[in-house]
């Protein structure tokens, strides 16, 4: 992937909330792009999308277009990636997926670059053969981020997550509705649910996935699955509620942890300060913590509220804040590319 | 108290979110209400609140204008309730205090009318003496509403709750500078926070209240006291997260339970119809769960997302959500001082 005159990358899904971040933070990164091409549905092909100061063009995503690139980062939904991934990885490209697709396949890597990078070292050099490497859902990636420094430390058994989730979860059309809802709603008009079916302004509700036999909803259950297959840990419970909030794109997860052994604050703050991508916010005397908008837009998964779970010996209890569409979504995909690029 | 000509009835601090929802159970329920009179602070006396189509004048709130009542409700903070509640029971009214002044003291009742009425029974007639019973914090009674079902009939040993926690339990003003904050960011203003640290539109953030020596929050600190207190019960542990949500008025809770057997959500579903006040939203076809919507302006707790705990052997979760000005507040001020005619 260290090209010389650059990388050719994709974006499939590039006018979508995370598309749209996938280009800005290659703007700003340092993979080396030497050719961007804009994919996405017939409905937004056309459109043009400013990268590095000239107006790009979106094409039609289709077996064709996705020919001879390097580097494909999917973000159009499961369906999409399913059909097409295979065939741009056939075509020779590392394709980084963001879609629930490809997660559990064994063969796939799920990678937080932070946490199990290791994973990507079965994954060969572009031009010999393209791959599939899957992106975790953005819930995981905000937990993980937070627990995993302790987890190294003290194994994790068990969590108890609850989940304050932003519209931008649901996309660029989920997040119009949340204000366009807010206004309908300071008006004194009735919100007319569209997106989600429940309103989302003023309002929360349970996350709008399907809820399967045991009762847990599909995004509660990645966060059980993936955490997981990232941590290599077929035992490890997770017991998540995940819930949406009148909130624009970064999520919030208060979280409950059970170690295999006691870990008090002091040890718990100096493993969440050494860890890279997690900045602490736990302010007891000015009463400041994560909040999603001091998250938006920011690189770092905020963590904070760290104390002592009082109603269990080895339990720990933390609050965090991570953007959803930069670390939960785009930036750990760009990131994945980097560390790929820096190991070849 | 049950007198023929109805009860003098007095509320301290009328013009508050509280007190207006005070007033309005007052006009709906059945309480004999022949004289009421509103109190509240020398900034807002003068003021007029309608009570059963008459204008209703507002009174300075002192030891005087707290004389010759039946039943006073008191809503205008620890600080007022402190100095003014003492007096009114002395005066030989029964006192029902909605602030966090007298609910951890021993001979005071701390009283969820579905739950420990008999908490009441000390309580003499009136006329012969006074005394206050407290009103539990608004997040305690959505919880113990929703769990109090499954404890009766398998002992709780622990709970985990995240709390999705509306503007209205910070009173009037918080719930303005929602809206008046939804306002500015909708015109990509920045949020200017007054009543709140931190902005509330468009945000979640960690409750304001202050943090104790051991990292939890008073308001997370109040759920494990209350509940110890209402249940009778000093051994059960409760590991709270509370976060305010851009909610108006009702608050929701995310609650993991565990229990001292096994029950399964057949037998969950039945105790909890059974409970009075609490209605089950469990529709897990149509993904329709407990909202603060849905709970705003409604006297039950919405309890949904039953479901056994993946990571626990005896653990349900839950989710519910009650109107924090109703049942979290007035509604339930009133029970009380409905309970307590119905037993004189």
């Amino acid at each position: 992937m260290a090209d010389r005159d650059g990388l050719a990358v994709g974006i499939a899904g590039a006018t979508g909330a995370v598309g749209r971040e996938l280009v800005s933070l290659l703007e700003e990164r340092s993979l080396p792009v030497g050719d961007l091409r804009l994919l996405a549905s017939p409905r937004s092909a056309g459109e043009e999308i400013e990268f590095r100061g000239s107006a790009c063009r979106v094409r039609e995503l289709t077996a064709e277009t996705l020919q001879g690139l390097d580097v494909v980062f999917f973000s159009a939904g499961s369906g999409v990636s399913r059909e097409l991934a295979p065939i741009a990885a056939r075509a020779g490209a590392v394709v980084i997926d963001n879609s629930s697709a490809f997660r559990m396949e064994e063969t796939v890597p799920l990678v937080i670059p932070e946490i199990n990078a290791r994973a990507l070292s079965g994954i060969r050099r572009r031009k010999e053969k393209g791959a599939i490497i899957a992106n975790p859902n953005c819930s995981t990636i905000v937990l993980l981020m937070a627990v995993t420094p302790l987890h190294l430390a003290a194994r994790v058994r068990r969590m108890v997550v609850s989940t304050y989730q932003a519209a931008s979860g649901a996309g660029a059309r989920a997040m119009k509705e949340l204000e366009s809802q807010a206004r309908e709603m300071l008006e004194g008009r009735e919100p007319r649910p569209q997106v989600f079916k429940e309103p989302c302004a003023f309002n929360v509700f349970s996350h709008d996935t399907a809820i399967g036999e045991d009762g847990y909803n599909v995004e509660e259950t990645k966060m059980l699955h993936e955490t997981r297959k990232i941590w290599g840990d077929s035992e490890v419970g997770v017991s998540a509620t995940c819930v949406r909030v009148p909130v624009r794109r970064a999520h919030t997860e208060a979280i409950h942890v059970e170690l295999e052994r006691e870990m008090d604050e002091a040890e718990a703050r100096e493993l969440l300060t050494a860890f890279p991508g997690v900045a602490l916010r736990d302010d007891r005397e000015e009463n400041r913590f994560p909040t999603p908008l001091l998250a938006a837009g920011r690189d770092e998964i905020f963590v904070g509220r760290i104390r002592r779970d009082t109603s269990c010996e080895k339990g720990l209890v933390l609050l965090a804040s991570g953007d959803q569409l930069r670390k939960g979504a785009a930036l750990n995909a760009v990131q994945i590319a980097e560390e790929l690029r820096d190991r070849w």
